[in-house]
């Protein structure tokens, strides 16, 4: 018996997001059909990062038991051949028999929320991007920003349905870049509450838009109360980049 | 009766080309029927480059004529509300009557080719790069490009279906550049035959990978042989970015 960890990279569009549930096919499901399709066991992955509905990654990470023979490394090669064209394993190694993906001391989870921001939509970009067709301005957005970077109580950017000990989290940066019609928001920290990423993109957008002062994020925090921040911006937007557990 | 001008953007994966054809959902169908529902009239398009099964466009032109009273610069907008996600107007604006979108004296169509040259492929961009795990030399690229600027006669670099009287074209500029992981070779010229930068582009990546020598593709050109040249690249990588009228 071996743990083995994959590194997986997904186009979240046709999914009903990585956990497996009743109402549609997941991450989750194919990757645990393709593993038993592979290894002849019954094999149930626990994955790191439960992304939602058309969300996508490049990143997320897994692990799964088994008594294969296959070598750990080339798995993911094996894998890629009973997988569809959307789910990509990027790597697999052999990792301790009691390493998990979400109970690590030392995680750092990077994802990217693009924005599409023209006076038209890009058909190419639809599924990747949010279209935003008001011009923003990326200075104001850094500036609120800034005040989401270190621990905060982040209460105002979760959504409801969670139920957390505690919404205390750090944000260890945010960048924004234009990449030619392309705004790029990256965050990085060491956890993120249920759609928090998409709920700071929302409320950053507001600033961009000039709906919001950048001051307004300060107070938004404060107020610990989701409804005082922006919607929560679409899914397609919102990509795992990485997952990384310093090691 | 007027003639209107439409610039197109389209994500071409899930329609069978631009031009009707029996076996399948066509951009130029989808077109007409959207123009049918929204004057009533019996609409048929002609467009400017009948684009392969796949491939994409960001600026595609067509041209139709109407009894419609919508003013021509408001079709787009109204167009737009009766089209699918992956079909966008960018523009539309009145031309004279006796405007062809494919005869005219001054065109020129750039086109861009995209590779994603990676050791792992990135599901995100599989309907919009082809793949290439193999190191390219992108110097090499560039030398080789520069033998196909200019007027010549591209026999070889034209698929056999062409029934064209002459395989005499003029490229204007191949510009080859990395973008993060992807390779684009961007073409501009005043007209192209079947396939023509498909099989630039295949051949490109054969010298990219070290399989021909630059001047391997002199000796193509010379021979005006299509089984000289490389394989066709894969249609997902090609986009028509823009036609130019001179204007």
């Amino acid at each position: 018996m071996k743990r083995v960890r994959i590194v997986v990279a997904y186009d979240g569009t046709n999914y009903c997001g990585w956990q497996i549930q009743p109402n549609g096919i997941t991450i989750e499901e194919v990757l645990n059909k393709a593993l038993c399709k592979l290894t002849g066991e019954e094999i149930r992955i626990i994955g790191a990062s439960r992304t939602d509905s058309g969300v996508h990654a490049l990143g997320n990470v897994a692990v799964f038991d088994t008594e294969s023979s296959i070598p750990a490394e080339r798995i993911a090669y094996a894998l890629n051949q009973r997988l569809p064209e959307d789910i990509v394993v990027v790597k697999s190694e052999e990792v301790p028999c009691d390493w998990h993906p979400r109970y690590q001391s030392k995680v750092t989870k990077t994802y990217e929320y693009r924005i599409y921001n023209d006076q038209t939509k890009n058909p190419l970009r639809r599924q990747y991007t949010a279209f935003v067709s008001f011009p923003m301005d990326i200075e104001k957005m850094r500036e609120a920003a800034a005040y989401l970077v270190g621990e905060h109580d982040f209460a105002s950017f979760c959504n409801v349905r969670t139920n957390v000990e505690s919404t205390v989290r750090t944000v260890d940066r945010i960048e924004i870049d234009r990449e030619g019609r392309e705004i790029v928001i990256r965050v990085t920290g060491n956890g993120f509450l249920y759609n928090m990423v998409r709920i700071i993109a929302g409320t950053l957008i507001r600033v961009g838009r000039g709906f919001y002062k950048p001051e307004k994020v300060k107070e938004i925090l404060e107020a610990k109360e989701r409804t005082e921040a922006g919607v929560t911006a679409p899914p397609q937007g919102l990509v795992l980049v990485r997952i990384d557990y310093g090691e």
